[in-house]
């Protein structure tokens, strides 16, 4: 069983659009290249306009001649034909950021998440980036607060697109002190993965394990460890005693076992994939 | 052997001033209570003046008759018989938060820092806040960058006055996002365990064990139980790779093994210490 339907890029938002554009550029080659025809979905945002035609603008400067913006601000228009046919028609879907609530709730059930699933299992390209991250998980951190302590009320939860499951995302990690309201959301249920994507640095996630690219680390926190939490017998607001939690800081270039639950160290899978930097 | 020599009130900085005072309170509870005889060092801050006044106000607020303020702008005054006078004096020793380059520079090796070592060992007890708590352990982190992913380059690091050993400090640690500045500087050697002290928190270390008291909570950072860390081949500036760190949060209440690097979660040992939670 792969907890992952297909290629999923998972951004943790503010990723380079003037520069080498390095993530975007990924996503573009994984989704074919010259050949992709790329599909940006700005249902999270309250400003499709401004932000389509940012992402049209830089697709277009990394050489893709296939981009093409699609809005969603109603269910309505999330069970269109053509909404449906833009999606069966991509090699690659990007979610912009704005609010995850706006993709789960406009698209939830819809005509447009069933193509997008679809799409997945027969070899499209979904990437995500900032709002568009969270929501790629079975249940996403909804808002939270930063720079504190963990505590169960300092962060919201609600189901997420299920398009890789397991783990809980949560995005701008480092840059906005956010370890207390990751480590909130997976104590809840240490099975899941939480995963830490820090501003422009994502990852790649193919069948059972993940790369890492970008500028930034991906945090992996592992609560399935650990040997005490207070949580049970807590009261909302109470701060969270949490024992035993292991963490992983993995930099651009190097891989994770979302089954296995373990960094892969020494390219001994397939350490053919281009870009890979050797490790050992 | 004991990793500290007497009692240690290490406090993340911002402790509270106007409300309860809880952990003001608690430093002058173990410094005697009704007969505390405080000494409040500001040699940390430019502003020595200020910051002696605030404290002596606070100290008095909170029923201290007996508070004094010592300031230190050079090394003759560091070895001034009046100085070691006033710390042989004191039951309590408070250090003000500033700059810990300016407590190592200007009291290392004088008879102040004699003073302040032969009087834990006697009984006095030393607490710092900010600047005043990172200067405790053997080495210290004197700056570095937050809200960023480890990377060798982003902190510095010094002596420190040696007053607890096997640890780095790091203070202001969740409202600074200051996760990645205290792995880097724990992976350097991980023999030392990284504490993370949140604002208006504070550990109480007596013997081989703290525990927490305060708003926030203390991050236990081990790097003991890396599995894989690639900073023997790095450059400077490079991203950290840190694979099976271990991480403990403890909030108000917890305790905590030095020497055992485990969080005393039973009460098993005396938990006849007042103000302690009861675990179990």
């Amino acid at each position: 069983m792969s907890q992952v339907e297909g290629t999923l890029v998972i951004i943790g938002g503010a990723e380079d659009k003037k520069g080498n554009c390095d993530i975007l550029r990924e996503f573009v080659k994984l989704s074919g290249s010259k050949h992709a025809r790329i599909l940006v979905i700005t249902v999270a945002t309250e400003l499709p306009i401004e932000v389509g035609n940012q992402y049209i603008e830089v697709f277009q400067r990394i050489g893709v001649e296939d981009v093409r913006v699609l809005d969603v601000s109603n269910r309505d228009a999330a069970n269109s034909p053509s909404a449906v046919q833009q999606i069966e028609n991509a090699t690659g879907v990007f979610f912009t950021g704005g609010d995850q609530i706006r993709i789960t709730t406009l698209l939830g059930g819809t005509q447009i998440d069933a193509a997008l699933h679809k799409g997945l299992e027969k070899g499209m390209v979904l990437a995500g980036t900032s709002a568009g991250a969270s929501m790629m998980s079975s249940t996403m951190i909804v808002e939270g607060t930063g720079e504190t302590n963990p505590k169960i009320g300092i962060v919201d939860m609600a189901p997420g697109m299920e398009f890789i499951r397991g783990v809980v995302i949560d995005q701008h990690f480092a840059q906005r002190g956010r370890l207390g309201r990751l480590l909130s959301a997976v104590a809840q249920y240490p099975h899941h993965l939480g995963l830490g994507i820090d501003e422009n640095t994502a990852v790649v996630v193919e069948g059972l394990s993940f790369r890492v690219i970008g500028d930034g680390a991906v945090s992996v926190v592992d609560a399935g460890s650990l040997v005490y939490s207070n949580l049970p017998h807590l009261r909302k607001d109470d701060d969270l005693a949490l024992c035993g939690i292991k963490l992983h800081i993995l930099p651009a270039g190097y891989r994770f076992h979302l089954r296995d639950r373990m960094p892969i160290l020494d390219g001994d899978e397939d350490s053919k994939r281009e870009g890979n930097r050797e490790l050992k």
